[in-house]
């Protein structure tokens, strides 16, 4: 494989030195694209596109055309996993993911597949391979999954929930079945990053959609442990260089000290988490991803220049920061007000990276 | 006025000591009340359920017929005071609120009604002047409003948003008429709410049910100062009472420090904020109200007793917790859930008051 030309964004999950702050965006390959709509359109429904691996690449690719983004990330979705389980994902327009199967008793766990990443998800693995070869080493690609809690959060509601009764009912009432799922979840959560790296992933996020729903003492025990073992389970390095973890939980700004030791390189934090305070109180156990409010691109160009700036500043000097939204990119977003933000973390962040 | 018979919940927010933790739920006059839903068939829409006094009293007293709760909260909507403004607050059923007109420009903003309480919103002090003479001292009887922010978000929005986007907009680029806006709002709901105390209201809870989805600094200035506005404008007694004020803002456990110095003597928080945590951090300023995870009432009696246990023992011994949910109680909870919670609190919290 070709060399990296762009580590900024690798280097920075590590905390070594660079020389400016990297970014790129979650769901950059995303709704707000109009050539990211025509793909779309082109190959069917989500998961088709999902399901295809050249034209994966091509959304895959499509940000990185307009905004000069330090990372590329795979093109997928969080809940691939549970489908190869067995549970049938599927979309309705307008709605959220659904699961044609749902997993509420020790029956239904013991039904679900047993799943090998390189085969059940050998479309995922087609799609990084691509990806990586077409990215000819200009930026890194993220590999990425859902979190065994947020997996399951669908897995046992059957979709997307408001208040989370059916799962935490089961996580109050039924530990030791909710346990067995979530340790099922970790360990194909673990095989199947371990497979993307195989396949030329360079760093991971794992995405916990739904940690924040949970209580601080429910969120160790249902989620944070869970991550940690999948990241017992991954290996160090690839083409002799570490791949990094990120961690992201929304909404979970008030358990960043916990977060910070589960074996992650790198946590992200959402908007509502002052950026000045999560590095003081994560100190240099991890680098931090995040955190513009993604309604601030709503904003005019001038006000989300003085929002990088605020955040750049609080953030201070020295590496270990790679800016980001503090969630997926909103739909409705104009692109341009995205060259505004790009323009401005490349702009005013060399300031503080002086060696 | 009768005499107070039962002042635990008063006296445990001022921090004077009590026998035991006071309850009450938010959302306790609800639909997991099967006869709540016959009232509310009975009077129509939920709009014409809050306009007729009677039947307003009858569900606020519902609860308290089937619970030992140690206080009552009027039954009402947040979001009486933009109705009164002018802008047509309706309920789609299944949906949130929603309003006919917008405010997105200074001419909307200059359109509003001027409002007086007690003549626009007569019929809420109708309804709290009714409670209360039901109420017959039993219990104290809490008055509320939504926060400034909170009533914003509705109004530009023009009901429930998923991402805020234009509220966030207007905030960001157009501050000078958002700030005239949140000013128009905090003094037009301190208004309400000291009407809400002449006409018996005897503690008082602002619900900023959507501060926490702003930033740290966005939440100061957009949503906290002008909770404090409010609280400088309210009365301080009442009948030779203090009147206190709870402060509830969802997702607002990473700001609990600034938020224990606005005025309120009593803070509520969300079941994602640890309770023991909290009590430090917020030291001897204010009262704590919370904070089980509503879904917790899907578990079985004993799970629910184990958790009021772990709730009570993280607070700690000593006056200065109201128990509550972190959020008002979801619609499909069995109501004997409700009774094994209660009885809990009841049961298990005198040994944390021993003098």
């Amino acid at each position: 494989m070709s060399e990296l030309k762009n580590d900024r964004f690798l280097r920075t999950l590590m905390r070594q030195p660079v020389d400016r702050t990297p970014i790129w965006m979650m769901r950059q390959a995303g709704r707000y694209l109009p050539e990211y709509r025509a793909t779309r359109q082109q190959a069917g429904s989500f998961l088709d596109l999902c399901k295809n691996a050249e034209l994966a690449c091509e959304v895959t690719l499509q940000p990185l055309r307009r905004y000069p983004m330090d990372a590329a990330i795979l093109f997928s979705d969080i809940l691939t996993v549970p489908d190869a389980l067995g549970l049938g994902l599927y979309f309705e327009e307008g709605e959220g993911p659904k699961f044609r199967k749902t997993v509420r008793s020790e029956a239904d766990l013991a039904a679900l597949n047993s799943v090998n990443a390189d085969d059940d998800l050998g479309y995922v693995m087609n799609a990084v391979r691509t990806i990586r070869n077409a990215l000819n080493g200009d930026v890194p690609l993220i590999g990425f999954s859902g979190s065994p809690w947020t997996l399951a959060t669908y897995m046992v509601e059957g979709g997307s929930s408001k208040d989370f009764a059916r799962v935490k009912a089961m996580a109050y009432d039924q530990p030791a079945l909710m346990h067995a799922l979530l340790e099922l979840l970790a360990d194909a959560v673990a095989d199947y990053l371990a497979a993307q790296v195989r396949a030329g992933a360079q760093a991971l996020q794992i995405f916990d959609t739904w940690g924040g729903s949970l209580s601080a003492a429910g969120y160790r025990e249902f989620s944070l442990q869970y991550m940690r073992r999948i990241i017992e389970q991954l290996p160090a390095e690839s083409d002799g260089r570490p791949v990094p973890v990120i961690v992201f939980t929304k909404g979970g700004g008030q358990w960043l000290e916990v977060i910070a030791d589960c074996g992650a390189q790198a946590v992200g934090i959402d908007w509502t988490t002052d950026i000045q305070g999560a590095r003081s109180r994560v100190g240099d156990r991890v680098a931090l991803q995040g955190n513009m409010d993604p309604s601030m691109l709503f904003a005019s160009p001038g006000r989300i220049r003085e929002e990088v700036a605020a955040i750049l500043a609080g953030y201070g000097a020295g590496s270990g920061h790679v800016f980001n939204l503090g969630h997926g990119i909103t739909p409705g977003v104009n692109p341009d007000n995205v060259t505004a933000f790009v323009d401005a973390v490349q702009e005013l962040s060399p300031q503080y990276h002086q060696r």
